[in-house]
């Protein structure tokens, strides 16, 4: 059933973003007493087109849902071009990532000002929501502003970053010693690598820095391979 | 340093593809002098250009590898639009999958007849090499002929198919009970699954079926994400 992400709730009716009222006349094509899925609030519920030409959509019933089983995990992202950049909060949305977090570094390409950033987050803002809504999410990932290396020292809980002159300690190492934790924050560089300065702050500042493996990746796959592999570790 | 297959070796001189050559002399811009890696029958070597007018690339020492410790992973995948396609190629290959054979499925929107494919499987072996010396590998991917459901009960070894019908049994659970094997197989259904009956010939046939969780992922991050849980297993 096709699932939409509303922004308000009165009442026992749910408020879409015009695009989603839209998607629902005239890409889906439904119409009066259809059933759609609806997440409010983190909830998700069953919920039925009382009127499509009002936009009326009213809740049937909520639905109980498991909650996920593995730690949160925050991905920290160099930024890239735009391409490289709307796949990767795509393939991260279907693969659960919670939140995601750009970051200027020295080897980027891309520099960005404050306000073509804002501007660029809603539009990622944008592709998380269409991803989290295929997927069938009951949560959006966050994005959030843009960071640098040296801010990330106010970052809690388990903190990697992934390296390529690490060669003892690798992603399995570490996930396996962490089971329990609430959060994994990694820190992935950008083309070539995070400097070595730029390393060295992050684990001045408590990352751990942590092997892949062998195989060379492109950046945009590292964060699907982070991702897959955690989601493993947790499988039941 | 730039990677490039050869599809000869005369002595100790390397013959390579075309395409390379106007890519060590236009894009790279190289010299004579200039060293480059080259890969030949699997094994890596250190290679020098004598003289880059004349072709003319000379081996001057084997480097030392070690061998993949996991087991071999060939992933059936139906056909699926180009872009899709090229993107799991180009994936896959820096996941180090060892074989891609593509499959007929009753679902699958993309019907091709065999002059067709034979045109396609020649474009998706030069995306599989060129992604190959981007990733470092000394192996190029073999990419198989198209096969139909039925056709893959002769297979060997290891037999997965990813199935959204079982609850009991997960990708984890399977692959910690098979460390040892030399091949892990696994069908890759398309959008909309398998239909029940070529699920169940599958399993008639000898495949496991296998969940790969709760998260509902498009077809195209599939296989990154078996690729990417099996590297991770295979972590040391």
């Amino acid at each position: 059933m096709q699932r939409y992400f509303a922004k308000d709730q009165i009442d026992d009716k749910f408020i879409l973003e015009d695009s989603d009222y839209h998607h629902i006349k005239n890409v889906m094509r439904m119409d009066n007493k259809d059933n759609i899925e609806v997440v409010y609030n983190n909830n998700l519920y069953l919920a039925k087109i009382d009127d499509i030409k009002e936009n009326i959509i009213s809740k049937v019933k909520k639905i109980e849902i498991q909650k996920q089983k593995r730690p949160e995990i925050v991905l920290y992202i160099p930024l890239l071009k735009e391409q490289k950049m709307d796949y990767i909060l795509q393939k991260s949305t279907e693969l659960g990532v919670n939140t995601i977090i750009p970051i200027e570094t020295s080897r980027s390409i891309i520099k960005i000002d404050e306000k073509k950033y804002l501007k660029k987050r809603q539009r990622w803002m944008k592709i998380c929501k269409e991803a989290s809504e295929q997927s069938k999410r009951i949560t959006i990932p966050e994005i959030g502003f843009l960071e640098t290396i040296d801010s990330l020292k106010e970052v809690k809980s388990v903190k990697l970053v992934c390296s390529t002159k690490e060669k003892t300690k690798n992603l399995k190492n570490i996930v396996k010693t962490i089971k329990d934790c609430d959060k994994i924050n990694v820190v992935i560089g950008p083309e070539g690598g995070l400097l070595e300065e730029e390393e060295n702050t992050l684990i001045k500042n408590g990352f751990i820095p942590v092997s892949l493996g062998d195989r060379i990746m492109r950046v945009e796959t590292v964060p699907l391979f982070i991702l897959s592999a955690i989601n493993y570790e947790y499988m039941e």
